[in-house]
């Protein structure tokens, strides 16, 4: 007869047996997806003190590379906030802890992608990382760790302090792992590349294992606004949520309780919605029965008087960059963008901003380029399961008079405190509705703005060749009419080809 | 200054927040998620014991529902393996326990699935979930169950133990839920179609809310072996695993080490491979250093001797119930199919089985129609990314002189003591290189035979058309011969249209 056996495993041991899940597929996306990870971490660090990102990169062989080098030693560097030294072998060395799980705008989502690297390194190297932070104060701290896998647990190897007389602050993550540069490459360079053009604000330096530098100097010092926390909206609470705050809480009315811990709820609209919902205002939160939590939440989904979510807390590229990028990358004929209102799922608020671009640099390749974004990165892998993707495969763009095999480029990006990745990989984003809604419609706009372009280059041509008939006859038609008039000379014919053109040139 | 604020959270709360990493993304998908989790779990729990499955599914509306009817009680019954008492609570309220994390191959991968159901039915309804198993044995284990998201424990609510008078053996599972079955409704159903078909063995019944009775109903009793658990095989190693089985073994020596621990390695092997790496057979492996181990790993990739994973631990489909179930679900007028030898990627073995079919109910829409199964249960979303999909994409179909406006279908079978899915809900397959060349390779030699079959379905009617002229004009020419030559009697035309034909019929 069968056994079956019954285990516990811990998150690191989970995400060590399923490395797809998180990227790290096969030794080119392994290499690729440790180097985004590092650099996303570091963008975050240093755009939470609103400080322009300095973020150092370098990949070289590994001292044990050997005949086959396929180990690299992966050094990652910034001027970010820095580590706190009490977090930081739990912030490196153990899955699932961190400083990610709070609803503001910032690169990281899952606080699991830097311990991911380490982890990946050490499976495939088993040589501890080194990690070097400082917040600016008075010391620096070095850590070598290596990761408890079957315990999710940091393992120090050593730890010194040294005196910071530079006031030093930022952190440096280094360690080796297998990988495959070379077919990364593309990847990587394109990674660089596009997140330069939407961080105009960082300074981007990569040296690549045969010493090759790659530099991307800011163009601009204007800093976005640190991403700030936001509470949650009522349209996106479940139970769990509820329970939580009820649990926390140390307001003693519905009135306050839901002042205090929701968003964009004032004592009038607390009101209204406790009318609406028939509770009293008075009522103790802590004295909800199960039902009543339950109620509350459906009635949250109901009522319609709550304020959409304030995307104050949000940090869009702005038309003018997203333009200014394409125009950089691409140098297409003609570029629209737009920026959509702010919109929310589940809660969680969101903006999208597209860009369509024709003509120019951009390829002809019978279908759309298309590049994506979220939270100001580039997302390069596994395009079609993307919602940006499914939106524009799903459009009709004959009615703009548009089709596949046009020279044309769509630029997606959404910004939002959560974005719903599919993956743990961050390789591409859910297909929700409510982001698939603005995401087309805000796609609507810009191809109605292609189509007026292309009509209008098209008049124009059509217009030209018009023209030049008239120009090539009307001389000759005036010669010859002078002639048989006997006059000598010819009439002004610039005056009739004025009178016959249609539009301004 | 911006202050940041670590946070170490459990795997359930992880899963909680980031519900669309598991297919819980919204109200339609999460239906079909909960369906399909549990309905895979049970299949596992017939098929370890060599039993055909019976799996009994109903959803119906929940008492509390209201007007808007998207709360929904589901309930899952099966006569497998059952769960013993005293992992009935973490078994189904602790996210990352199970005992789906050993080598074999099965439905479920992650133990994950049948929880997140759970889980999220806890979340949109706050009810408790009610287990009640029976290994068979003189009692059945009712349990009512919540699980404690923050620290990932199962709360058990109450706890019943029943007399077994019949024997009865199983599990079920029952829980209410958010939903929305009227959009998940075609998935479902399709589930369970292609369920059916690559599981002839397994009773499926399923009563939709309406009341609506599906029923799919074996055809066979004859059942796949018992799926076997395997050891490691050597290519597929990596330091962490090296360690672990290095701490728990009981072998003094390398040699004997090797034998019980890998999968494939006899006593030769295991010499071979001592002499190749230079290591002594009587090193105690407890006595490696970090170095050692490291070397041993790579020096395990780097040997050429060991022999590839047997898949006598794998139960694919077979070439013939492929091809039944292909002809029974599209009734093609052409269908080839085709298995071939097992393979491994990172030292698990795998199975590919593919089958083409043409034309017949097959529906004309300018692309294949792709169905992908992976260890016998169909992938029905994010079919773009997958690594069928994208090897079929690649092809150079033109060479088989196929084009995508043909009416042509294809299934790929994918099977595996490991599939990589590339996210925790299992939707797709990543594009390991290995399995990408196998797909490729089942894929021509069926293209092929498919277009041997559209050149010989070209002649022939080519022929026929050919014939068809000489039907019609001989025997005039015959008549006008007979009167001119001042006969009675025609000639018999039948011998000369024998004499044109270039193929039997």
């Amino acid at each position: 007869m069968a056994k079956t056996t019954f285990e516990e495993i811990s998150a690191a041991d989970f995400f060590y047996r399923n490395r797809d899940l998180a990227g790290f597929t096969n030794p080119s996306r392994a290499i690729f997806a440790a180097v985004r990870e590092l650099v996303e971490n570091s963008l975050d660090a240093a755009e939470s003190l609103k400080i322009p990102p300095d973020v150092y990169v370098r990949l070289s062989y590994a001292d044990d590379a050997g005949e086959e080098r396929n180990v690299y030693r992966l050094r990652v560097e910034d001027n970010g906030i820095g580590v706190p030294p009490r977090h930081i072998p739990s912030a490196f060395g153990q899955v699932l802890y961190g400083s990610k799980y709070n609803p503001k705008q910032q690169r990281g989502t899952f606080g699991l992608g830097g311990k991911m690297a380490i982890l990946y390194g050490q499976i495939t190297t088993h040589q501890p990382a080194r990690v070097i932070s400082s917040t600016g104060k008075s010391k620096i701290y070095m850590y070598k760790l290596m990761i408890d896998i079957q315990r999710n647990r940091p393992l120090i190897l050593d730890r010194r302090v040294l005196i910071n007389k530079e006031q030093w602050r930022g952190t440096i993550v280094e360690f080796s792992l297998e990988g495959d540069y070379f077919r990364a490459m593309p990847k990587i360079l394109e990674y660089f590349k596009q997140t330069a053009m939407v961080n105009p604000y960082a300074n981007l330096t990569f040296v690549d294992p045969k010493g090759r530098l790659y530099k991307f100097t800011r163009i601009t010092e204007k800093m976005p606004d640190a991403p700030k926390e936001t509470l949650p909206h009522p349209y996106g609470v479940d139970v769990e949520l509820l329970q939580r705050l009820i649990h926390v809480t140390s307001y003693r009315s519905m009135l306050e309780f839901l002042q205090k811990h929701f968003h964009r709820i004032g004592e009038i609209t607390a009101k209204k919605f406790l009318e609406f919902s028939i509770i009293s205002p008075s009522k103790n939160p802590k004295k909800l029965s199960h039902r009543e939590v339950v109620r509350l939440m459906r009635m949250m989904k109901k009522f319609k008087g709550f304020l959409p979510p304030n995307a104050s807390c949000l940090s869009p590229l702005g038309e003018e960059l997203l333009k200014a990028g394409v125009l950089k990358e691409l140098q297409p004929e003609f570029v629209a963008v737009h920026q959509r209102k702010p919109s929310a799922y589940a809660g969680h608020p969101f903006i999208v901003e597209v860009a369509i671009a024709y003509g120019g640099e951009i390829p002809k390749k019978g279908s759309f380029l298309i590049h994506r974004f979220a939270n100001r990165i580039p997302l390069l892998y596994d395009e079609a399961s993307d919602v940006s993707t499914i939106v524009i495969n799903s459009m009709n763009w004959r009615r703009y008079k548009v089709t596949p095999d046009m020279p044309i480029a769509i630029a997606v990006h959404i910004c939002s405190t959560k974005i719903p990745y599919k993956t743990v990989g961050k390789e591409f984003i859910a297909d929700r509705p409510e982001i698939r809604r603005e995401i087309a419609n805000a796609l609507r706009g810009v191809a109605r703005r292609l189509q007026r372009f292309l009509t209008r280059r098209e008049h124009a041509s059509r217009e030209l060749k018009r023209l030049d008939i008239f120009s090539q006859y009307l001389p000759k038609i005036a010669k010859f009419s002078t002639q048989l008039a006997g006059k000598e000379k010819n009439p002004d014919i610039e005056k009739l080809l004025r009178s016959v053109k249609r539009f301004g040139t």
